[in-house]
């Protein structure tokens, strides 16, 4: 595998950056890579469902966006990206102390990528799989989003 | 259709209203009736994309629990319910003054239940198709969970 | 709505009829229009499950099948239609004298359209829902297949 | 990993063998162990698409068939299984000598259990990752189908 470029690692870090709900979630990008990124983030009191652990909503949003920006590692430099469509499994309750959710491309295509997320909740003692996410990324061009 | 119980009205309202991050999100029940759940939120600046426009987890968001209370809507006065799995296919970007999510049960199952959700983006013009979701929700009891 | 160009509905109708697992399937289409295409069969003793009745594989094939033509309908004269991802999640036992699948284009865009597919079995004394898919189809143009 | 046990493996086969669209394609089991099960069929003629190539309902009739009996080897000794929902990307054409569909259990669990499917054509020269799957099954009893 070899390197990210200066260019696309910046794009992608700046994209994130500006994705408020990251950092409402306090949501950070763990390792970039070609083809690969990993977005991890504290289960917040803000981000729970009614039983106290983290929201559907949260534990997609991780996976969608890290799946997202593992894409656009391998797009051209112009390009964003966008999610055309997504399939989450929830496994197990999303408790502990943060989120990590590592997305990879299976295939990339000229005009649509196909993507893998797996999610995992971080103990003291470990990490359990609680989400597995399947979807379907496209490039965007500022010609495109007009 | 017949109504609500009072009952299963109260548990549904209740368990929303412990969702943090619907609060988080400003989101808000609409219609609540037998097989079927609105949840209604506005754009908030926190909860953007790169592009200043909803970010995909917000729509998911919404649209996963309007789903989830549907279905709780038709399960046993003493059940909880938990979202299995959910395939959202975004449309077009949640641009507007709010969004209206629409959970409808399409089958109401003893041991899964199987529900759709559209989610629209509300202007001063009219209404967008943002997003379809498809999914499937189980009934929880407190002994499930443990 | 208006009509089907006698353009599109023959080339729609040419290409199912190239597909060889329809044909394998005694499966036929029924309505045609733009933006949305019926197909049916029996549920024939070659495609059953380990009980007797209709294999997933059969639902899958005739409703994203229904779907692609649904797509197909709505595109430019020259294109093809291919499948990206589909997702179905099955209601009931596929059991009756023939299965109806109902297509339909719920967003057509220039690159990526949305669909969904609604499968009956139809008995004696009525239908019943026995699966739902929501899925994405792409245009592919000769030069796409090189 | 432990092996099978006798009696798990004969009702997997035994199930597997009343498919009657397993034998219209001919498929058969390769590998089975617990958690794990591959089906392998050729393309025949009589599965094609319009353009000569495997139809997407042939991929997805195996990769679905694979993660199920995947699931059922981790499943109690008297249930049978189905599939609750799947979801299918598609990556290439299915263009080969044969497919090949790997099964695996994610997470077995008492009500649902998580599955994935990765389909491959092999050719003279190699194999190309064709599909993957990612769903939900069922464990079912005789009491459960009445």
């Amino acid at each position: 595998m070899t390197d990210l470029s200066p260019a696309i690692e910046r794009k992608t870090r700046d994209s994130f950056a500006r994705q408020s709900l990251m950092a409402t979630f306090g949501a950070s990008i763990g390792l970039l890579a070609p083809g690969t990124c990993t977005v991890v983030a504290p289960i917040l009191p803000l981000a729970r469902q009614q039983h106290g652990v983290g929201h559907a909503g949260l534990t997609f949003a991780l996976g969608d966006t890290a799946a997202g920006y593992a894409a656009l590692t391998l797009m051209p430099e112009e390009s964003e990206v966008m999610t055309v469509e997504m399939k989450i499994n929830l496994l197990a309750p999303a408790r502990g102390d943060r989120l990590i959710a590592e997305g990879r491309v299976i295939r990339a295509g000229r005009r649509v990528s196909v993507v893998t997320t797996e999610v995992f909740a971080e103990k003291a003692d470990g990490r359990d799989l609680v989400a597995i996410l399947q979807g379907t990324m496209v490039p965007v061009t500022p010609r495109d989003r007009t």
